[in-house]
């Protein structure tokens, strides 16, 4: 199979060979994967794959039709439309997946949305229901909200009953971002607008005091991104007074079974949104395999509004 | 009645009017009232009482006979011995408490011993247990454990089933902090210790950055102390990478349903270690109601174990 394939500090398409299903995975033909911020820290060598991920294809969810099972496969058949998060080895033609890693695709979504869904979609609802243990009523603020972590927060946030606010830095995104669900405002003087119940910040340690001032009573940060900084002044004295918490997670190091565990709180809670058009994934563009190189350099350009999709040809 | 109470920066004893039982409180005769930082905090003029409390009357916790009763106190009768949190008036002769915020004070404990365990045990559990959710078998490091929530601490980790570490800074405590449960460590150095899937932080900011080495994958940092300072650098890429959650709290401020809340707790959860022995209250000191000078005194000269509680003479 040809795969995306990180080669020096660069992706390129490469050959490889054919995955196989082991016990308990299916063997997935992907049609579209979603890239994320982790496949460029890897392009630069700067994350590598988990042990018993592919050390050189990135991508960390896919979706596509199951073309084969392993032995005691028990969920899906040859045939079945699934997505999934993985821990490396996305974005490729083919990918192999513990079944419990993967889930159903909704009939009406398509492939781009289903292969840019999984790995957002855990992360923000793992972030804000999981950890912060967001509840209706409360006030959500989302940093960055335009990318695809931010995007599924806000609707997610929203659909659940929470009041959302969203800082986006572009102000040609700001329309796109309400309509999902937020009252949009600029990152500047954010601080102002609290008391929040709980902060997704996906931005960094730069926001990491307005957060504290911002905080409500009993108030949640949940720190999933750091690209603009991981070094930041915390005062103990207003998480204290604020009996606040911190905390901060990612999904790709996980074990199995959390990813399991993580997916099938997003099949229960999430799925029917996205079947009711409660949610949607936006794409903000694509690209097919052979201009993957071009995908990444689309991402990391900035000025996009939610996810940028491989598409696979078979 | 006679009451410590705060004057300019200083505390001596007056006469108050006696506090009359609301409705749903108990009045206390107290017998005795441990010291606090809150109490050091509040004669500084740092740390105001609550609304609702008694403004120059310090005093986070007492236990004593029930005197008198307000209308639909269910829990309670005149005689029964009860210890309670109080958000300010602890230290007078006489105190009314809500009956949901006390507890009974079991037949083995002196007056000594529960008029020092409030505070500190409540506060320890509830940072230990319904806040970091320390689980047996796991690893607790406790900063600054001689003092009265450290030994507190200590204790409810040992019996409750984890494996304690333990920082003390004076070299004659360590032996005491020993037969408390933990393996005593010096501070300096601590991280080499690690890792630890719970740490409750009773000194300050400058263990932040060692804590954060020193914390385990999924680990989680209670900071209820920060005399030694509020301030520090924190890495949120560490904090990522371990998953890892800091909260922070205090008692004080909290609402009646909270405090009753983690009252039960405390019933349900610590009596019966306090019944069976396997947790005591280290009283370091006690000083007469007409000493409570030199008791503040000795307070802040730090260099003891366990509590410093005022005696009230009926």
């Amino acid at each position: 199979m040809r795969a995306a394939t990180i080669r020096d500090g660069s992706v390129v398409v490469e050959d490889h060979a054919d995955p196989e299903p082991a016990k308990n995975e299916v063997l997935v033909r992907v049609r579209a994967a979603g890239l994320n911020g982790a496949d460029i820290m890897q392009r630069a060598g700067r994350y590598p794959a988990p042990p018993g991920e592919p050390p050189d294809i990135p991508g960390l969810e896919m979706a596509g039709e199951v073309v084969a099972v392993g032995p005691g496969v028990q969920r899906f058949s040859e045939g079945d439309r699934v997505m999934a998060i993985v821990g490396g080895g996305g974005q490729g033609e083919l990918c192999a997946v513990h079944e419990r890693a993967a889930m159903p695709v909704p009939e009406n979504m398509d492939w781009d949305s289903a292969g840019g869904f999984p790995e957002v979609f855990t992360t923000a609802h793992d972030a804000l229901f999981t950890q912060a243990e967001l509840r209706a009523g409360e006030r959500l603020l989302v940093h960055g909200a335009a990318g695809g972590v931010g995007t599924a927060a806000v609707q997610l946030g929203s659909a659940l009953g929470a009041r959302v606010t969203a800082t986006v830095r572009r102000e040609e995104a700001r329309p796109e971002v309400e309509r999902l669900g937020a009252t949009v405002i600029a990152p500047e003087g954010f601080e102002e607008h609290g008391p929040f119940d709980v902060i997704l910040e996906l931005v960094g340690a730069p926001n990491l005091a307005g957060n504290l001032r911002a905080l409500g009573m009993q108030g949640r940060i949940a720190v999933i991104g750091i690209a603009a900084g991981a070094k930041g002044e915390i005062n103990l004295a207003q998480l204290l007074a604020k009996r606040g918490r911190l905390h901060a997670s990612m999904l790709r190091a996980r074990p199995l079974e959390d990813k399991a565990l993580a997916q099938r709180l997003v099949e229960k809670h999430v799925l029917p949104l996205v079947e009711s058009g409660a949610v949607r994934v936006p794409v903000a563009e694509t690209f097919p395999l052979d201009r993957v190189a071009d995908a990444y350099e689309r991402f990391t350009e900035g000025g996009k509004l939610g996810k940028i999709v491989l598409r696979m040809a078979h």
